[in-house]
């Protein structure tokens, strides 16, 4: 009982810092997403394939967050787009106050998409707003096909979610018609791409979509 | 600094239970093995086969962990072995107070190994004793082979780590003798299995290490 009330207190707190962030975001018409997945199922890769197609027409930066590591930062760095890493001490998501923290590092006239890849996890984030505009979930095939009945949270309060390592599908019993059909029950109104960052398959679509979501939140009143 | 004074008091408390699950594991030469890994690693996977393989020979009970479905429990179920599920109701971790209270439900005299399958996350359940006699990690190919190095907390504290899907292995670009040297570096007494469930590879080593636990276990003094 004490411990649901701590983390009900905690969420409050955390809550109205992120407002904070949002106002922010919001003030400066930066589109900005949480990113977040188990680990492993390739959102880093999923970064350096959008800022390779994208950096010219989008202004792009990262907030990296990572349990100890500066590991994924650095593969994000070698683009030079603003790239700010998070290291939570072993917290195991983002939360507002962190993100708050590092927002004073990027000069917000320069960036109209801000991507804040959360730490790999898909129980506590979920949990955790950082202010941002809209979450995007990622799962991979060789994760299996149950993630959204096992992880409703995460997927209902999520707007996009890439099923990713779609090259694999053959070696695997994976179904995509059943987590399609599962994960929109719980949530009618989600975006699912198929892609992979490897092969560099079905990532045109998510590509228009993010500059789509940039346009609007640049052109919103 | 509240939340991790908040966070201490609650792992002395996990603790000093997870003490009162040992000594019920101990007193019964009950061998106990938390199985910790990412969602969609293959725990469950791995313990489908596990049972089919030994039930002759070992006696065989399951702890399944979820956040909310029983998916898992129904898959263990079909075996005719004693599994319980535990649902977290969100909490993304098991402690040793929510397996003590499933313990009276299982039959002592009619087990000599019992597995609890944690919930998928490689970060918090890593703080969280249950009591076991031995922490297992399984990681998979796909994941990528950075694991040890952005989780060291769950290796550190493991004695196996199960390497699965390998049947996958030509289709990424996972570094298996990085992996081992990394994980290694962190825990010099891991032991490490290569294994495919899927595929049925590298699977007679994990049983046969398996056996030998729980006969070093009943014939302990």
């Amino acid at each position: 009982m004490t411990r649901v009330k701590v983390f009900t207190n905690i969420l409050k707190a955390n809550d109205s810092i992120a407002q904070k962030n949002r106002d922010i975001f919001n003030k400066n018409r930066v589109y900005a997403i949480n990113l977040m997945s188990s680990p492993g199922s390739g959102k880093t890769s999923l970064l350096e394939r959008t800022i390779e197609s994208l950096k010219d027409e989008l202004k792009i930066a990262v907030v990296e967050g990572d349990l100890q590591t500066d590991k994924d930062a650095k593969r994000i760095e070698k683009y030079n787009i603003p790239v700010v890493q998070i290291n939570t001490k072993g917290a195991c998501h983002l939360d507002s106050k962190m993100v708050d923290r590092v927002l004073g590092f990027f000069n917000f006239q320069e960036i109209n998409l801000l991507v804040i890849e959360n730490v790999g996890n898909l129980v506590c984030p979920a949990s955790f707003d950082l202010g941002e505009d809209d979450r995007v979930i990622m799962v991979s095939i060789p994760e299996g096909d149950d993630k959204p009945i096992k992880y409703p949270v995460m997927f209902r309060k999520a707007k996009v979610v890439l099923i990713n390592k779609v090259d694999l599908l053959d070696y695997t019993n994976f179904n995509m018609a059943g987590i399609k059909k599962d994960a929109l029950s719980i949530n009618p109104h989600l975006k699912i791409f198929e892609i992979s960052c490897q092969a560099g398959e079905g990532l045109e679509d998510w590509f228009d979509w993010l500059k789509e979501q940039v346009r609007k939140k640049r052109d919103e009143d």
